[in-house]
């Protein structure tokens, strides 16, 4: 089943404003076995969206439109489709109510000019609980979605009314099962290649992968009458995958790495401090990212000198000689004073060269030591990057994440009283 | 003079990866005054990409056409385009010392199966330095651009050869003049406002605003046959635009905030030290984004915990007691003692509330203070931001920072022997 979207706006197509509709819908359809034939962007043009409909139309057996229902005079999307279908524009009885609710829901009347939202095309059905969405269906049995262009409440609409709307068309009496995990640490192919096989026994059951740097997110769905049953399958799946992944999976469902990471330490009580040199601060944004840091974290120094290394981390003047400041030596001191002098339960520590500049032959730009200090010792990492200045920050602040996480997930019988 | 755009690839139109192409496009040919008709995104399909190739020409007077130009199997751009303009597939000699000089350039030979990226339409005309972009011409004298799909070289030949080339074909003796400024501090509405009437006396200069959360960027542009008068021009639209706007201009041209307080540090020979709570790291992992961040920036403490704010920074237990955590006089020790315990020249601290928890009626979620540290004294700042717990961290990280830039900039005479 083949659809098409249709993204409106000047702001679009002029580069001004980055286009967050059209993405998400595919990435929606998608696991869901619709195949998207285009997606096309025009601006705020009578002729441009009617050219749009045609083309869309003439291939695809839906349409999901965002873009031009505002209360603004250069929002025309539903006069163009009225215009286009051959029908009226009219006062939308249920539209006036639902502009109503919203309002009150703020303590609001609805202000004047916003009543021109309720200008529909006659016929038009509007969407429950949306002050603009709304849906015609062709004489070909086509439905044409129309939805607002503002990203959280084109998405919310998209979810709750097209995606369900479709499935009652096109795949009656099935529901979409899914089960998502973000992967560190594997590059895409490598992922591919263990997952190679994992679905081979189940048709139904679509692999999707996902790169969001730099981590992977993979995907695993159906379309299903037994959404019971589908979710025992997903979950085997998903077990099976996170074992051929080899503790690569470092969150599930719409978790990120640092949200796993912070539930884990809030469940099992413990505290932690942070010494970051190359990462200036990106370990401490990412970890207070997630709401309720302040339960765990209790510091982070970001020791970018030598002497702020010495003098807030205790490292000897002799290892940043003998070893560098960039040095497995180096990191363990780092990790081992950020826990001792916080008296933290555990010490996170990051040193490398983000470059493009610092780097030497034997410690090329991209080279950076990790150290975790915990009651039971310390353990130093060290991985070699390639990348731009702010790549290499990024996989170096994940990395120093994921050995927490995987230290955590080792220990976690170490509860404390 | 209107252009259309065609993007190509299953993995666009699955949402498995995200367009990059198709806005940086827009966001160059507007400014010259191009306007596209439309943006269409297809598959790697036969008959979708002469659909798209049909509708953009029947639209447009160019057509810039991007991925598909790969060396696997699914790359079919370059086949479809000569099917569709009835032309035949020969090797390109021209791309075949393209693909040569590329990889010599990293010292290897060209691998089996590479060469298919020189099988090309009869007549296309190869792009300089390219190792995959070409050119056809219609019959009709619309120039069709074939770029590869990877942003980069996407971005380079569209700035280095398609711009040139429409300038040439469809504004002879034209070449475009642009400047560009970064606002912080005001919304779009609010700097419109200011900057109405800015060009009105130049009917060539064209004044665009992109959102960058939680910044804005201004672009001043005009096509002209005479660029040195225009550079003159803009720069002085450039500075009556500053003085309208009141200071609120924190960088210029392709520079960022982080990049002009940091210029400005190493160019004094100031020493910083930052004291972050409810940013956690955020404003250090902006400054040290820049490249020798490690000549000015001693260290950054993480102080999340009011334990690490008084063992850290010296802020006093009276003072947490009296005033909180979050308040003008935490933020002033916490400046301070940034700035005396690493013996820097400069102590910045930020100390708020992210949110979505820890709001109160007296400091709602939003509530952040900052404080900065010199020689001469300490001045403190007050902000309520709205927003989600991520843009409230950005807003509060950019307000340090340019609280730190405007003090740079009133002390410029500070110099260090």
């Amino acid at each position: 089943m083949r659809g098409a979207i249709i993204c409106i706006g000047d702001e679009l197509i002029s580069g001004r404003v980055a286009e967050r509709n059209s993405r998400f819908a595919m990435s929606r359809l998608s696991p869901l076995g619709f195949e998207i034939a285009s997606s096309i962007w025009v601006g705020d043009d009578m002729k441009a969206i009617a050219g749009a409909l045609d083309q869309a139309l003439a291939q695809a057996s839906f349409v999901v439109v965002s873009g031009g229902l505002g209360s603004t005079e250069d929002d025309i999307t539903a006069q163009a489709a009225a215009r286009h279908f051959g029908l009226e524009i009219a006062e939308s009885r249920r539209m006036i109510q639902n502009l109503k609710a919203c309002f009150l829901a703020v303590g609001r009347e609805v202000p004047p000019g916003v009543e021109r939202m309720a200008q529909l095309p006659q016929g038009a059905e509007v969407l429950d609980k949306s002050c603009a969405g709304f849906m015609l269906t062709t004489p070909a049995q086509q439905p044409v979605y129309f939805l607002p262009g503002i990203p959280q409440e084109n998405h919310r609409l998209l979810e709750t009314h097209v995606l369900p709307d479709l499935m009652r068309r096109f795949a009656p009496q099935k529901v979409m099962v899914s089960q998502k995990f973000t992967v560190f640490g594997l590059g895409e192919s490598e992922i591919a290649q263990r997952l190679d096989g994992l679905v081979a026994g189940y048709p139904e059951v679509s692999v999707g992968y996902y790169p969001v740097f730099p981590a992977e997110e993979v995907l695993l769905a159906t379309r299903t009458s037994e959404p019971h049953r589908a979710e025992v399958l997903l979950n085997e799946l998903f077990a099976e995958a996170s074992h051929r992944l080899g503790g690569k999976v470092v969150a599930q469902g719409e978790q990120s790495l640092a949200d796993s990471v912070a539930q884990r330490l809030s469940a099992e009580g413990l505290t932690l401090a942070l010494a970051e040199s190359c990462t200036g601060g990106l370990v401490g944004h990412l970890i207070t990212g997630v709401s309720g840091a302040s339960d765990f974290l209790d510091r982070g120094l970001i020791t970018y000198s030598n002497r702020a290394k010495m003098e807030l981390l205790g490292v000897e003047a002799r290892v940043l000689n003998e070893h560098g400041a960039v040095s497995a030596e180096t990191a363990a001191q780092m990790a081992a004073g950020a826990r001792l002098e916080s008296g933290v339960d555990l010490g996170l520590a990051v040193t490398g060269i983000a470059g493009p500049t610092g780097g030497s032959e034997e410690k090329p730009v991209g080279t950076v030591y990790f150290g975790l200090a915990a009651e039971d010792g310390v353990k130093t990492l060290h991985r070699r990057f390639m990348g731009d200045r702010a790549q290499i920050k990024l996989m170096s602040a994940w990395t120093a994440l994921d050995m927490l996480r995987r230290y955590l997930e080792d220990h976690a019988f170490l509860h404390r009283p």
